[in-house]
């Protein structure tokens, strides 16, 4: 499953050494073909991690044979040294599989400003070569994570081809909670330029509508491989759909796993003016800490709502605003409406929605309550 | 103290019956002359309470006869009968004291969405009215506490005139952690215009730069009454400052009493291309969750400076970034600067600096950190 769902695709993930713990700490996705098409998206941030900065190089050649992914370290603010590290990742991969270099993308996740142990990672790399298998997509899922506490993986088979995938993390493209590191493959035959225009579509309305806390990182990369095993070359519309399935998948996932969470939250803005209305006014509610607080304290606070709300540049007049909470409207026309106390807060999802009462575009996005937990394990992270 | 150091106004504080509690939860400020020029400034967010859209309204005639305050309930989002009641109370008050309502300015703190008991807080108002006193400062700070654990005033003294002021919450006046209410006086004989110039140029600095938790409020006010009483006028600079000083110290009152927080983080953003461009730096990195975290875990996680600074617009490049930890320069030119290990952060106030190295502009947001102990008071506030 996973990576190795596609045909035409190997993975592996072993334990380098990176991490202290000796848990999984490397993985290998391997292209064996016949093609090599790929497209990418990375953080927006602009402080961007040396691998980011490396693999969004390749990417514009529209050609991946190969990532190298590793946890234990996210190689970001490390200077020049941290570049020549992740290059010299990339050679050395491209070394033991007989590519060019130019065609593996890397990824790091991890602290921050620290530098990766090479003499770990580049034997690593022997080994985990070593281990390549068709069946491999599990293992390789595995070693990506960090303080995720499952490993993610997502599969659509459709008719002779698949698109199949793996994350980690918990949080969006950009901002996201931690690293988000993704990776898709597709035994489809197509070239670079419908894979990413399929993929920035399927990330567009996915994982940039996740948003855990606000936070961007330097590292999040989403890569798309296909292999053309298949074979066959799906229609677009019915190849993007499939595309934002697996996304889908995989972004619910990783608000699963937020880190401390105790609630979903999926904030939907309906009625806005346009769909950046929608998605500016989804945003101010799912990064209001104080409406994060009530929520994982079964509050339906829609005041807060609305005072985030109110913060934002969308079209609407503050006495026409509606608010419902897991289906009751708790607030009309800006002021009281049903009783609060209807509301049932007692299930982990929790379903806001936002009328602006302004045009009939809509937007979802989906975050976590904030919660003690969140504080202990990101007070203790580097510890 | 408080709002009675300055001479030309007396002051009471109660309690009417707004809280369930019984704490004192109602409090008159009054301008007995012979002048009545005031100035306000108020929150930003789109979804005002009542007693916003009123005193705004007060204000634009650049004369305030009275200020009632009441904690216990914010009376935001509460519609058409919300204004009915904020007016009501400015009449009361307008009759108990026998001056015009439209001199009246109302203040509110406490829930969203929930009317007043008017039943008691017109009561209060009469009861408040006669105890009004010179010495009333001190009870009239203590009745506008919601959250607060303590009463905040402040006094700056020069010749022959006064600057005093009191203070409630924990934020600022845009965004704020809850409603920040803030009313100062002063002796000094100075007309409206004069007053909104030093008003607007003392906050801009210091309330408008303490950002607790990135939330702002509904009801967020800041008054500033002036009675002549002292018959002096002092010149503009000297006056202004004299603001600037009362609403820094209130401002510093403010943070070290924020909800749930066990430190308080001057963040100083140097060396940037423009003060806008420094603002918002401190402000990213201010409203950074994972970095707030690190903070309360006596983490000095530079990495998280970084990744908020890398989501501004602001100008800098990423290879020329420094940050310094309590005076360590943790970061130099975006990789790792001196041993972290060097940080001592075992004090409440940390010091961050970011320096942008792209210009000679500065400013300081201070904010605290996110603390398990926030979560549950933010998460039970309503209940």
């Amino acid at each position: 499953m996973s990576v190795t769902a596609a045909k035409g695709f190997t993975a592996a993930g072993i334990a380098a050494g990176i991490k202290e713990n000796g848990n999984p700490d490397l993985a290998l996705v391997v292209n064996d073909g016949p093609r090599r098409a790929a497209a990418g998206v990375f953080t927006s941030n602009r402080v961007k991690a040396a691998p980011v900065l490396w693999s969004e190089q390749v990417l514009k050649g529209g050609q991946v044979s190969a990532v190298v992914l590793n946890s234990g370290g996210a190689n970001a603010c490390t200077g020049p040294k941290g570049f020549q590290d992740t290059h010299a990742t990339a050679e050395k991969v491209a070394e033991v599989l007989g590519r060019g270099a130019i065609e593996v993308a890397v990824c790091s996740t991890g602290l921050i400003g620290v530098l990766l142990p090479m003499d770990k990672l580049l034997p690593g790399v022997e080994t985990a070569a070593a281990q390549l298998s068709e069946h491999g997509g599990e293992k390789a899922a595995i070693a990506i994570k960090t303080t995720d506490t499952v490993h993610k993986t997502s599969v659509v088979t459709k008719d002779g081809w698949t698109v199949g995938g793996m994350a980690k993390g918990a949080g969006m493209l950009a901002p996201g909670l931690a690293t988000m590191l993704v990776v898709l493959t597709t035994d489809a035959a197509l070239e670079s330029d419908v894979l990413d225009k399929a993929l920035r579509a399927a990330t567009r309305t996915t994982f940039d509508r996740i948003d855990s806390d606000g936070c961007m990182s330097t590292n999040d990369t989403v890569l798309l491989l296909a292999s053309g095993a298949a074979e066959v070359t799906p229609e677009y519309e019915e190849f993007a759909e499939a595309v934002r399935q697996v996304c889908d998948d995989l972004g619910q996932q990783l608000i699963r796993d937020a880190e401390g969470a105790s609630k979903d939250i999926k904030v939907e803005v309906v009625n806005a003016a346009s769909e950046d209305d929608a998605v500016e006014v989804g945003r101010s509610i799912a990064r209001n800490n104080l409406l994060k607080c009530a929520i994982h304290g079964e509050d339906p606070n829609w005041g807060r709502v609305l005072s985030a709300i109110g913060t934002t540049k969308a079209a609407f007049e503050p006495d026409q605003l509606n608010v419902a909470i897991n289906g009751v409207w708790v607030c009309k026309n800006g002021g009281v409406g049903e009783d609060r106390e209807k509301v049932d807060m007692r299930y982990r999802e929790v379903h806001i929605v936002a009328d602006l009462a302004a045009g009939s575009e809509t937007a979802t996005i989906w975050t976590n309550d904030l919660t003690a937990d969140y504080v202990h394990e990101n007070s203790a992270y580097s510890s």
